[in-house]
């Protein structure tokens, strides 16, 4: 099947390479994105409050962001490459999305080829009318389905999950547009939230594990729907409860419908929301993730305690564990590095060369406040260990004494495949270093993960039932909550890698 | 179904407007439009000498041109808003066009909602392998096609005929490309020329009616596709021939391949591409358009013979005619009107309103030739007419004694269908005024059209045989070719009117 | 000192070379451009009229447009590159240029290094208030004054001499703008036709010897300067008449006022307005174009006879000429050629590269017309040569017997530095060529020029007044008619050439 | 004299609006500015080194960035509106501005009007060689003197003051570079910082007092001006020392000279850089800035304890002195406030609706952390007071039992003309209203700010010398430098109100 790329371009203007190459597709960091979506319906400035739920969702994705609105007769869409802030505040473009029902979709950027059409929100107009997607999460079955809707003669112009789906709502022998979603949603498995807008309603499903989060707002009467309770605070609208997992939830004039399309189970969210993706101020599945993260920090502290003057985060996801870290150990917290906000994250560049200068871009030693100091560094987790080691080596240069770090994960051993770009298994520190190979890697005097028992206590569990894991986890533990479909298909070698893994 | 409306933008973004009314999709002048189609197989520099064939078939449509071609692994795509010579003419574009087989297409303006999207070639992976289709010409059951498509799960990105027929290939049961297309060919009615590209082979295929023109060429020993012979000889390539009506030629590295796809009939091309379309330098299906033009100027100058002291064309198209009918009338030909090449076509002007401004912006009157004058004024064609009431006044203005007017073709009375913009029936002068209603509108002395039978008798013919046609002449004489299906669902009071007509 | 170059380029961005080379400055086609020019003051819509007079004026120069108003308080300025029909038709920008005073000017392509900054019309405050340039023409000094200025610091941001003519403005010692302009206009030599706006007024100014043209006009009682009366034409105003040479006019409130800043002598207009560069319908200087290039043709077939089948012009300049050779010849007059108008003019491509690439982009044969034929091939001049070759060649591919060439004016043998973008002296072919061998570069089967006598007859004039010639003739004659100042200076060898020439 | 506007644009055009109105450019926020310049000498990547330089700058203007390049013959330019990291990252960028010695410039938003002519750095080709220059700081007399050049006939194309120092360099009658610089230097009057290029040099000044930083740096014996010691930090350059106030550098290949332009005085820095302006991590005349923030927070906490559960910043520019006061106090310091960075500086939007809208878009309560606690809320300082109102409702929201307020500055009665955006003193909260008014403005609990009697102790000093302050701290105190010429001219109103004030 084809993978395309389509390099954006100043002036009217669409540049395409068609690739014919299944393995890229898989291998390749494209197709695994972490997302941020948002819908209201029923409310005369839809897409004004759609712009402002996204830009409280941008920290979700920022290559990318589009809007689609449908003013009772048409459908309006916007996409633009870039923030939100920057693409959606002129009042040109909030106008020309009219209408009272809207939804939106910010992206996170991945290797490069991004291409408008792409960008989501996705619109297609079926025989039932017309239906936008927006998604975030990861099928991990969606190269198979896009390979048999080619067999059957669909066209497919993009090479995202969410034209499968789109294509399986049209395909669907079913009449009404809640049972044509219904039979999609059968078909697909992975971790993804979906908020959907139709003619009459606005629709948000959550997989059968509700691997990715979704909730449920409420202002003045109209119904919300959102990856994460901060883009509710943005608006000042009211949390009403988290979409269940294998839940679809159906709004419209006559309210909320909820209807099962996945049989029951027990929730299994995403740990890593918690760890790193969230908000802090966000209420993610009832859990305070800012209140979470300090409690990972008080549970280093207490697993991996270090002799040290001050506590110094890699800010900013490092700041609340630090915190947690300093005042259970008793230590000063201290701003030991400065971060440069003019640049985007580390963990989202989308190459390792550009990674590498992202960090001497982004982060600067704050050398009166650490030289002569033995310092505990607190980093939220640990990937292919390149930042790591450059910012100890910065903290050396800046005079630090002695440099212990504490990572507030275990390690990552295995890849994600449900919405979150990770690398391969082999370029995981994690997965090919023992604990004293990767302190010599990093540079560190001393290195601490958080333990995987110590991570759910964190997270207010006593321990982690093996049997049937509160959280999807299987960065830390290869406890894949789901077939990997796509991957068997795909990359033999790959799939094999991680059974090895077990 | 769904209209879709697209501003086109400057940056990296995209505005869709996701209209839902079939009406305005067939009732506009959207769908009609006249278009120039290039391909060209084996040889080192493809993308290139279709930039240079696009080039000469830029009369064919300004709006946007676009490339795809296949390098024997990836098909590569450039698709812009503007000129050839504006978009195609650096040579990082032509760089990125790696591979030694390629298409291309320019589009004609249409009503302001044309969109990047819609510009062709078309491109889509089936389980066969890529396809890209360029397609000039206008199915009359397309939205019929489209109709049944989408009730069968198919997703439409664009609003053009040719993405139905990617559909119907996609669709069909036939495992080789070839049948696939075959199996799409037999079910789209209308006036057609197409050039399609796949993995190994450069195809053409020309309607049952030869509607549309489409001529092989060959340029050392790789051949050619292309609209008209012009486009051959900038490249120097050698015209091989015509293709035939239902012809559909195979192009590969084994030669050229010949299949028919519909029953063998009298050719009945468009009589238009001689009066107006084609450029003056090509030769369609067989006579030299120039030679036609000027024939039409010597019949019509005996026909209607103007007591005039010098005739005066209405530049560009009315030249030939207009030394054809000075030839035959012994009067002087004096360019009395002096175009101002900055502007497009009248013809090409989207809306009632720019035509009128065009003309103003377009055309001036060479007093110093026309003061005092009687003055024989030749035009190719008249539509609307207000174009030559502002040229008939322009002329006395500038101090003509008296205005002949004298139209190189016969009155038009009824809309196109089969690819060319024309205005509804309503709004066509011809089909609402006699001969002396249309004089007092334009305020000429006199004024009088080209015969039916002038016409046949300059194209050669000795009559228009009325049993079997020799042309598609249904603008003159409303004897549509196919029947018009999609008229007949969609707007039955349009069909009517057509009906009545007859 | 400093030439500048800064490509354009979309989005909002700036790159500037700064180069420091005098040479460069002189030696480069650079600072010779053909432009228009055009103003009108106290009009409601003044902005658009510009517009609509630079649209007229658009064969004067297509690289970029501008247009500054004043609204009785502050100056407007919109300039961009591309064509006046491009940049100036959406109703946004017109707006933008508020007051009932305005003026425009349009800019011919230079050799790539266009930068917006020197797009026209120039604008500065002055003590005295602000002032608005727009410029065609050239100084034979304007190197000299702009070292001067330097030296005693002002600060240049363009290289154009329009800049320079700013700073000695601004720096005159004078209180009244029209005493500080009379300072400025009797500094400077060249060949110029100035449009300019102050606070109050619209004012004009003319060379001492006429070589540009101006022309005042009147619609409605509001006065209208510009470069040709098509400008008029397009808009319905009326020609009052050609400003003189050295006369500067001062439009008011008040009506005009005629001031004379030169001595008076006989004028001097550039004769290659004639032959090339207004547009056949202007009237310049009492004498229409159109009547004068037919002029030319007859006393070319007089003197230059030739035993053929047809005549054909080289579209479109050549067409006057070969209309009247025909009549006088009394051959038939064929369309033989056909010109491809989505591409510019030969003689304005700006480098030798594209301007062979430009033939055959531009020009291609009629075959069916000239096939077997004895051809008479009209064009209006001839300056590298490397056109005229490409279609002798073209004639004959297309199956041309015999070619005989005919240049619609005398042997260019000596360069311009007036405003007429003109190849050195070493390039020009009949610089250093007779007429056989320019026969044989051409590769016709006989080459003729017209006279200097014969173009001083088709003038109207009995012959050509070697004591003082009625026309700037310098690129037939080498009689330069201002000393050449900057030339002297900058390159004493191109100087030394042009002195041998005499 | 003369103030413009253009708009920036995307595609290749220029909108100027050139306004007559010399109030509105002094009472108008636009020409105070806030910036940071960089450069370096004799460095084979010095474009790229200033890239990354500005990049550690950009704190100090996110508007648009330039760079200029001189590569032994020739300068280089790039300016663009945006942030460096969008602007500068691209190689082809970099690649174009060739050559060993670089200057660039960040820009902070004003009100909207930027145009990229204004864009620095300026440049100048002079007699004595090209003259490139960045400017950070504000003058006092800026207006008189472009009063005064303009008189004398000098014409301006922006409205920065870098352009009149530029004018007053070229019209210098000295030969030398240097004495033409410091000819200039000695007319003006106010606070800046100076980087400029020649053809031969890299030349740092800085104003009398020292208002603006500058620091000089040295990396692999190449040396480097930079407005604060993080841009030397990003690069691993080593920090030499601080430009002297009054005192001219002069880098060559013979090293660095220094030039006192102005009698020795006791430097007097403006104190507002510790405060806000300077990154945590730069060491500002000899103080790390970190440290001397946190310092701040313990004097606060010292004079203006309060009986709280938690202390929470404003963040980012309040978390040092948050820290500072938590450990004074022995509070626990939280995150009670999460910042978006995917927006700008609050400070830093140029309209009072923006800034409305930017606190609700900027900032969300961190309700887990603050629900049912009495907190103490620190900010950095507090100007007009919407974002203070606007954090204490939102903190009361969340949950808060009691707010107390604590500003780590001393009231703000006073209005900079140096260089820093500030409103007019009518709209600065603390001119109007005494403690307890602002309080109830701001709706706090309770409200203090730190004294100037501790802002000097956080400083490091025993007191404030009142007769020879060792800061410029008029903001605080009225007590400005220098004298305010401009304003005494252009604004007598406000010179009044100022006077009374004292």
């Amino acid at each position: 099947m084809a993978a395309r790329s389509e390099t954006g371009r100043a002036g009217s203007g669409a540049s395409d390479v068609y690739e014919v190459d299944w393995r890229e597709e898989l291998d390749g960091d494209r197709l695994r994105e972490e997302c941020g979506i948002f819908g209201i319906h029923n409310h005369p400035d839809a897409a004004a409050i759609v712009a402002l739920g996204l830009h409280a969702l941008q920290h979700r994705g920022q290559e990318a962001a589009g809007i689609v609105s449908f003013d009772g007769r048409v459908f309006h869409s916007e996409r633009r490459m870039g923030l939100v802030g920057d693409s959606f505040s002129d009042l040109a473009t909030i106008e020309r999305l009219k209408g009272r029902a809207a939804i939106g979709h910010v992206r996170y950027s991945t290797t490069g080829e991004t291409i408008l059409r792409n960008v989501q929100p996705l619109f297609a107009e079926l025989e039932s009318g017309g239906l936008a997607v927006a998604h975030n999460g990861n099928l991990t079955n969606g190269l198979l389905l896009r390979r048999q809707l080619v067999r059957d003669g669909a066209i497919c112009q993009s090479t995202s999950d969410t034209e499968a789906i789109l294509h399986l709502v049209a395909r669907s022998r079913h009449v009404r547009m809640v049972d044509r979603l219904m039979d999609a949603l059968r078909q697909i498995e992975g971790g993804y939230a979906l908020v959907m807008l139709t003619n009459k309603k606005l629709i948000g499903a959550r997989d059968p594990l509700g691997i990715r989060p979704l909730v449920l707002g409420e202002l003045d009467g109209r119904y919300i729907l959102a990856s994460e309770s901060c883009a509710l605070d943005i608006i000042g609208a009211r949390f009403v409860r988290d979409i269940d997992n294998g839940e679809m939830v159906v709004i419209s004039d006559d309210g909320v419908e909820s209807i099962r399309f996945a049989k029951a189970q027990p929730m299994r969210p995403c740990i890593f929301e918690y760890i790193y993706f969230a908000r802090p101020d966000s209420v993610v599945n009832g859990k305070n993730v800012y209140a979470v993260r300090k409690s990972i920090g008080v549970e280093l502290a207490k697993e991996a305690p270090a002799g040290a003057d001050i506590v110094v985060p890699v800010p900013d996801s490092g700041v609340p564990a630090a915190l947690g870290f300093a005042q259970e150990a008793g230590l000063p917290f201290e701003m030991g590095i400065i971060r440069n906000h003019y640049v985007g994250r580390t963990f989202i560049q989308p190459t390792q060369s550009v990674r590498e200068l992202g960090v001497r871009m982004k982060h600067s030693a704050n050398r009166a406040a650490i030289e002569g100091k033995r310092i505990v560094l607190v980093d939220d987790s640990l990937v292919r260990g390149t930042t790591s080691m450059k910012i100890v080596r910065m903290m050396r240069e800046a005079g630090a004494r002695e440099v212990h770090f504490r990572i507030a994960s275990p390690p990552i051993t295995h890849p994600d495949f449900y919405g979150i770009d990770t690398p391969e298994k082999e370029k995981l520190l994690a997965a090919t270093h023992d604990l004293e190979g990767m302190r010599r890697v990093i540079g560190a005097d001393s290195l601490a993960f958080l333990s995987i028992g110590g991570l759910y206590r964190a997270m207010g569990e006593e321990s982690r039932n093996a049997a049937s894991p509160q959280f999807t986890d299987h960065c830390f533990t290869g406890d894949y909550p789901t077939p990997l479909t796509d991957l068997a298909i795909a990359s033999p070698r790959q799939m094999a890698i991680l059974a090895e893994a077990d």
